[in-house]
């Protein structure tokens, strides 16, 4: 088992805050501090993106045991309030126990979100659990110096077996980091069944998108398949399946699932054909908005359609077209729904929040000739805490509205 | 049966929109008119409130149908964009159809709340079921005015026995309306067992609050239920018992449901009584805030505390009173949750939006001595459908954390 020696607190460099940085709000939980906020001289400059450092305000107080990485517009994560707290695998293996505590009481199997960054006092950390197996998204320099300890926890910890490093995120460019996929424990033999809402979604942990399986939809799965009895289902931007297979869970009549990736809907038919539900669930490939205009020009209706796209307004500079392209899909699914049907609508946008989605999703319907009524709107599931002073950025939002 | 005669187009009195006032908002579907937007001559000035009017922007192009009410700020409630439209019993059939074909797809068991005002196309009406009963909130004028052709509309098309009208909101005062609660049809035994996510609530339709249970919170219930597995669970401001008999029904070890209403605590036993959980349910009587501090003297800790408070900021002019209200609930509530377990705080307050919500919580739980994670958000259920132009005012707000 490989493991870094803990650092000692007294070897540590210090990070000091500028006189005009606010330290008022790190002391009331906020966890970075950018590049602009710090006293930056050749020492500091010269730290390792990675490197453990003590943050102290302008007068020497101090606030904390941070990650630096200077090459990072979020130049400090803290990591402990605690000043001397020693980053060992107990230090580690506390923070795991505490987020495996939270998600044991919510979660029947073991199949969730375990570690959710910052929220999870892991900075820039995502880890998926699969049953057996873990995803670790390392996706701040820190995280990527300690990735053995952090291993060596999750296993102790959890008591998995398999252990996939995942370096694929966009986040882990803004730290300068590469990308790369690989198994670090145990061994995978294709992709894992994951039950879910009754249904099974097959993750393919070492080639599918992310961690394979897009846990935060959770509870947005679980109420769109509660208008799916006996429904016609369109499920647009349908990744592995998502809305589609919770629809036939929730005993849809038939669903069809679009994407543009062919192995994603691979593993789509793969769990409706674990779910024994084979012969009411087909695919279609193509781009979501052109299988959208082609639908209506076959004059296909829909009782329930769910549109999940991926990020089109993931930073502010992306903003106004990333809402014009939800007005778009909501243009073109609205006339896809039956009367008295639903129209489901996602956005995993940060910089869209949610008033800005709802109205760029209420100008889309309306120009699709259609109005409704919203009846739903949801986030992400309870495996993917906020801290407080960050929860404003909740980035994923679901709508889902009734159609006259 | 009483029915009043429709009014037929040709006689009605037609409202006019000032030049500047916007006709793009109705025409994109926003119901309501205000007073200082139309053209107020003697005739319209003499318009009894509750007349049906045909309303026109200012170049005389008909907009639709609407109620006038020359006594409120919302002069003018849209009915039908049809300005022909006829409003009979067969008008308010198909609104209530339409209404109910919703509520039959989302619910197992008639209790729910049927109308939902503008947004089910009944401007002003609350209408809640209560399986062979419904309660009728006329809360603007024209309702009041058509309020025997809704209550034959309600029971033929939802086969209900029982109607009672119940008219002491605080929006009839709005409306120049005076308050009322009586039985309109039928009759009614003592208060009704009302299953709700494995809970029975009993609701007092002739004596209680509003219409004698809050629907809205359906969803918060289920989410905070399943925390609930074994724990020692207390619910503040607990009404007739919604969070705690909820926690009963997950499986909580103890509840302890605390109001400083009598006789809703007396139905919240009743409802432990007929759940058979009588044992694992107690009740404290008193000012809410004074109870948490008692608690707090004896030591008492919770794995969950649920804080459900009436709408401390109900308008603007009450909204920093009413923020510094909700950031002493989580104050008073946080030093009462044990290390690990869950706080919710919730707020039915329209001039308090999410974030203003969440910040005054945030900051209550940190001058309460603790830290947390937001584990959850959540807003009315899907029985209180919003329309998008009136989304951004959805006035329940439900937020749990994790405290450690």
């Amino acid at each position: 088992m490989t493991q870094t020696a803990a650092t000692p607190a007294a070897t540590l460099a210090v990070v000091r805050l500028k006189p005009k940085a606010e330290a008022r709000a790190i002391r009331h939980g906020f966890p970075w501090v950018f590049i602009d906020e710090i006293v930056t001289d050749r020492r500091t400059k010269a730290l390792k993106a990675g490197t453990l450092a003590r943050l102290e305000d302008h007068d020497r107080r101090p606030l904390g045991l941070v990650a630096v990485n200077m090459a990072s517009k979020i130049a400090c994560r803290m990591l402990d309030r605690n000043p001397d707290a020693v980053i060992d695998v107990d230090w580690f293996k506390a923070r795991v126990e505490r987020a495996l505590a939270h998600r044991a009481r919510l979660y029947d199997a073991p199949f969730y979100r375990l570690i959710h960054a910052e929220s999870d006092g892991l900075p820039g950390v995502v880890i998926d659990r699969f049953g057996d197996a873990a995803v670790i998204q390392p996706n701040a320099a820190w995280a990527e110096v300690h990735l053995d300890m952090l291993a060596e926890a999750v296993a102790d910890v959890t008591g998995v077996s398999t252990i996939v490093k995942n370096a694929t995120g966009r986040s882990r460019a803004l730290e300068g980091l590469n990308e790369e996929t690989l198994l670090l424990r145990g061994t995978l033999d294709g992709p894992i069944p994951v039950p879910m809402n009754g249904a099974t979604y097959m993750a393919d942990l070492l080639g599918g998108q992310k961690t394979g399986l897009f846990y935060d939809q959770r509870p947005n799965h679980a109420f769109a398949q509660r208008l799916c009895k006996d429904a016609r289902v369109l499920d647009v931007f349908s990744h592995v399946g998502g809305f589609s297979l919770a629809a036939l869970a929730g005993g849809a009549a038939h669903a069809l699932a679009v994407d543009s990736s062919a192995p994603a809907l691979e593993l789509a038919k793969a769990g409706a054909e674990a779910m024994g539900q084979a012969s009411r669930f087909d695919t279609r490939k193509g781009d979501a908005f052109a299988v959208m205009e082609d639908l209506a020009k076959e004059g296909a209706l829909f009782d329930v359609v769910i549109c999940d796209p991926p990020a089109f307004a993931p930073a502010k500079p992306a903003l106004h077209a990333g809402l014009r392209a939800y007005e778009r899909v909501a243009r073109l699914a609205a006339p896809l729904v039956a009367e008295g049907g639903y129209l489901g609508l996602c956005s995993c946008s940060h910089a869209a929040d949610l008033n800005a989605f709802r109205n760029s999703s209420a100008r889309g319907i309306g120009r699709g000739g259609r109005r409704g009524m919203q009846i739903y709107s949801g986030g992400a599931g309870a495996d993917h805490p906020l801290l407080p002073q960050l929860a404003q950025s909740g980035y994923l939002k679901a709508l889902i509205f009734r159609l006259d």
